[in-house]
């Protein structure tokens, strides 16, 4: 019989997606949906960055380099300078979204059957990933209750098998919005010396935190061999659609493999690329006004959830994403009954589920995420929602 | 030690961009070089579909949905039709270039040690992404003898083990240029149905076939479980930039598999999807411009090659490629040798050795691929230039 991979089967779907047809069935009803689902921000891309691509004068839209064109990766070495980290332009490969970063560092670095730990929480579509690489995830759990903190080293060493490879961590964290202080920073630094593994960091956030500085793992000292950077501009610029993201790190032996896997994909795409670079001549100040408001719709949403009986969001540090816990029986069953029951004045809610952000199964249940990516009018709506809703769901918990 | 996967060990480098430096090198030394190494096209990319991305009007730069805007879907239905294949925009996957079509087919149908057959000399990034899979590509031989025609029936029974999945066709061939007809078509359907494999046909190039009308896979009847169409704008529009392909078939479970890749990854390329969307609206002679362009410049490549001593180029049917048997000792060495040590009144010329190409060690010595993607003039010169080159190089056989 004619069958698909056992790969293909293995693929996880999207636990952010899978909701959609009924967030679809409700607005064919005519309710309206407040959509905290996803980290698609409401944000408008930076006009001279669109403007850059209206006015490109070529007239053959050509492959540009595998690593991406030479004039970008110049600009983000001016980026990275800013931001305290110290790359050259050839530590740089230009991705296809921070999506392809992802799956660079885990193809190049790991072998099928080795085995990469991940902090749960995490973002979902490193499972994805990993099946695509064949790559076992580990995941170690932090906690809601103190926030979603790194959990302690022993968790780590308790984890480590002679087929770990790597370390997993995005700070700010998606889905949590916990920011990683510099102390933990050193932690991992520690135990990727002690235990030779690569450390992945997924910065995607980098420029959105409000509980104190970022510290890069690119800053971290003495491990330039061990770190990969999986950056992207998708939030950073609100350019979701662009596809452009990048794979940074100072280890020559990695860069010439993961170069290899950029070759024979041929180039990441070329017109998003020229928006990218006319990114990096932004104002300074240009996140400014983003992260504040972001803050602000921050503010709203932690402070309505934990006025709600039984609700509890610890404040996230950065990123934009909350997670919060819930007097539910079941977070899957509860966003899908908001989209397929539920209504208050004509209105309800899309949240994500966190089942599908652990990767211990049962953990999670009473979990959700919210992206907080609508104007605080929005969300404060979307709060009178749930508020109503937990009154009125049937698998409430006393 | 902190090592790299044995995947990214095995990773092959881009056998067309390997004499890349010596280009580099020749150039800085003043020296013009004819690019007949890369299907790069010259051709201009239609000015209505830049215009389409500088007309845009959106404020917010999203994720598209994972399988690509409906809207371009839709019309894309329309563009299969008008080339004879009938399909709905649900079994249409847009893709990040056809490099990502390619990759989604090895990952959703094959499983890590299982095989692929693909007649050789072939496209060498299938190489690329089948260590990515995990897949081992299992070559058969076609011949320059009688222009690469598909090899007989008990070539592929002979390569077929419990452990293949899959044979690929690129129709018309990169790199050989052949034109597969409907008799071979249906020789590839007897195989795929007996032995239950599925059919991945990569037709890149179908817009310029000079030999006959071209026949797709998915034409094929009573297969349709089988067949997978990994397309892509890059060459019909000379786009390659832009990295817009499609993943095609009316297998239901292979698209809800490769769906779940497509969503791990979120969405392909949003200024592109805009490019490619308003291509479908090009008037319908739009290609036969383009197609007698490289018809001429087949012409001229394809007679200067046979009136050169000892050179045999078979009359490629179709894409924009030819292979040229040349009576030299090794095609690296001289193409090596063409760029570091050779030039004539100022030029040179950069060709792409076929041992790339060929899945078995040895094969394609005396041959390279010439891409005729520069004007009948530059062509000409540079044919010139090859002319002196095989007088003067010293691995010349008698």
């Amino acid at each position: 019989m004619l069958t698909i991979s056992k790969r293909g089967q293995a693929m996880p779907p999207s636990p952010i997606r899978k909701l959609v047809p009924y967030a679809e069935a409700a607005k064919k009803k005519g309710t309206k949906v407040y959509h905290l689902n996803i980290g698609q921000p409401d944000i408008e891309t930076p006009k001279a960055m669109l403007d850059a691509v209206r006015h490109a004068d070529f007239k053959v839209l050509e492959y540009s380099h595998s690593a991406g064109n030479e004039s970008y990766r110049r600009k983000l070495v001016e980026y990275y300078h800013k931001v305290g980290i110290t790359v050259n332009h050839n530590q740089i490969i230009v991705t296809t979204g921070g999506s392809e970063a992802i799956l660079f560092g885990f193809m190049a670095c790991l072998d099928p059957g080795d085995e990469v730990i991940i902090p749960e929480p995490f973002y979902a579509n490193y499972n994805g990933f990993a099946v695509s690489a064949g790559v076992i995830v580990k995941p170690i759990t932090s906690h809601i209750d103190n926030g979603f903190a790194l959990p302690p080293i022993e968790e780590f060493e308790k984890a480590i098998t002679p087929k770990t490879k790597a370390i997993v961590v995005c700070n700010p964290n998606n889905p949590t919005g916990y920011l990683y202080s510099r102390e933990e920073m050193e932690v991992l630094k520690q135990i990727i010396q002690k235990h030779n593994l690569f450390l992945f960091a997924d910065e995607a956030y980098r420029e959105f935190c409000y509980a104190g500085e970022h510290f890069s793992a690119m800053q971290l000292e003495g491990v330039d061999n061990h770190v990969v950077l999986m950056d992207t501009i998708s939030k950073r610029y609100s350019a979701c659609g662009a596809r452009i993201g990048a794979f940074v790190t100072r280890n020559q032996e990695l860069l010439d493999a993961a170069m290899k896997f950029a070759q024979a994909r041929l180039s990441p795409p070329g017109f998003a690329q020229i928006a990218a670079e006319a990114a990096i001549d932004l104002p300074d100040n240009y996140f400014d006004a983003t992260k504040a408001e972001y803050q602000k719709r921050r503010d709203v949403l932690v402070s309505r959830l934990n006025a709600m009986p039984g609700v509890f969001c610890p404040n996230p540090g950065g990123a934009f994403y909350a997670m919060a816990k819930l007097p539910i029986d079941d977070a899957d069953r509860f966003c899908q009954w908001l989209l397929e029951s539920f209504s208050y004045e004509g209105q309800t809610v899309m949240l994500a589920p966190a089942t599908g952000f652990y990767g211990t199964p049962g953990l999670g249940k009473q979990e959700v995420r919210l992206a907080y990516v609508l104007n605080a009018e929005a969300i404060n709506a979307a709060m009178d929602v749930l508020e109503k809703a937990l009154e009125a769901y049937p698998g409430k918990l006393a």
